[in-house]
């Protein structure tokens, strides 16, 4: 049974790097006492070794050892044997990209599907959605395909921001952006506020923290959520 | 001789399409009486009619006929026989997906080369760069390269923004995106703040409007350079 947090930060203002959401990653991943982290989203450019030392950091309040995918010689296999995953966030273009130049995509796929506990923040929460056309990075390399994990049945915008109703800039607001996505496509959008996730246990996704979040589907209006919802399609 | 204006955006805050613009327009197009608008960027989704039509009622002002190159048998035929061309804003990958779709890339490249007036403006200046990888743009559909025209030697980034000192969002700046682009990509950025457009004219490329623009080069502090200065690598 699918069990996953999806979150759109790892880090509230403020805060400090998964603060708070540590009391609830402690249930999460009480079974296990080491965590496999992808770490190639590389947020700031920083490297994968300084990356897993910062998720180190948060997770020796709750007593888990992180070790990172990148000093596997089998990535397949560590993801295969692994108790527990965390993707941390960053450039999702750059994640997806290195998860199938790892070749782990699919394998990853199938433990989460399994019930492999799995924490994803932003990037790593943007993967879970049936394709990462919703995030909102910058196109730093070019990923082999947009098709992610799939363990949801609709797509992520994390960090989601309501328009500014005093801004002056004439970029498009993220609400134009998801509209015009679904010019072109069919999947639905879940708008994901900072300091919202969802837990998803098997089939059922229930939004978790203070905020609602805002519902994408083609040819329907947009509509808010409330937080301890089921999200069904 | 090259001969392009490199817009930001097509609309400044309070103005109407174009209007900032109109009078450098009048120079740029003087020896055009029609002009070719490819209108594959669909800003908010708009169809190509509706696009075409917004952009024939802002050259009205300057007694110009607009085109929609959608409105053409053979695309490719019609780019070559162009007098001055406008690519319109929207989503930069639809635009780049529409155009290698319609095998346009390499002719429009060709005759911008050999001196057709053009005008860019967000979606239709990021083309120009090398790459289309430093839009803002969200991936909504997948295009078969991020390669673009490379009329001008580095990348754009439209509607740049300075950072917020007094936000509380948790999602990268525009800098930090930039600068990540950089772990991974050579390509100079040029960060152009609405208002601002690049004059190109062969090899020579000069910013222009009230503000400064900021240069981003791998390994390098970005700096700000102003109005009036040539860009060189």
């Amino acid at each position: 049974m699918k069990n996953a947090i999806v979150a759109s930060t790892s880090t509230l203002h403020g805060g400090t790097y998964l603060e708070y959401l540590l009391k609830t990653l402690e249930i999460h991943f009480k079974d296990a006492d080491e965590i496999l982290f992808i770490p190639f989203a590389r947020p700031s450019g920083i490297t994968h070794d300084e990356y897993t030392s910062r998720v180190q950091k948060a997770f020796n309040n709750i007593d888990k050892k992180v070790v990172g995918l990148h000093t596997f010689e089998d990535p397949t296999n560590a993801i295969k044997n692994a108790k527990a995953i965390f993707t941390g966030g960053g450039n999702t273009f750059l994640l997806v990209k290195q998860m199938y130049a790892y070749q782990v995509m699919a394998p990853l796929r199938e433990i989460l599907l399994n019930g492999t506990p799995y924490l994803g923040t932003s990037a790593g929460s943007n993967i879970c959605g049936v394709t990462m056309q919703n995030t909102n990075d910058m196109p730093i390399v070019y990923p082999p395909s947009f098709k992610t994990l799939g363990i949801i049945p609709f797509n992520i915008n994390a960090h989601y921001l309501d328009p500014d109703p005093t801004g002056t800039h004439m970029g498009e607001t993220r609400e134009t952006r998801i509209k015009e996505y679904h010019t072109q496509n069919t999947v639905p959008v879940v708008g994901l506020r900072e300091g919202s996730w969802l837990d998803v246990k098997g089939d059922t996704i229930t939004l978790c923290g203070n905020l609602t979040a805002r519902i994408f589907e083609q040819g329907k209006e947009a509509r808010e959520i409330d937080s301890g919802s089921s999200i069904n399609f």
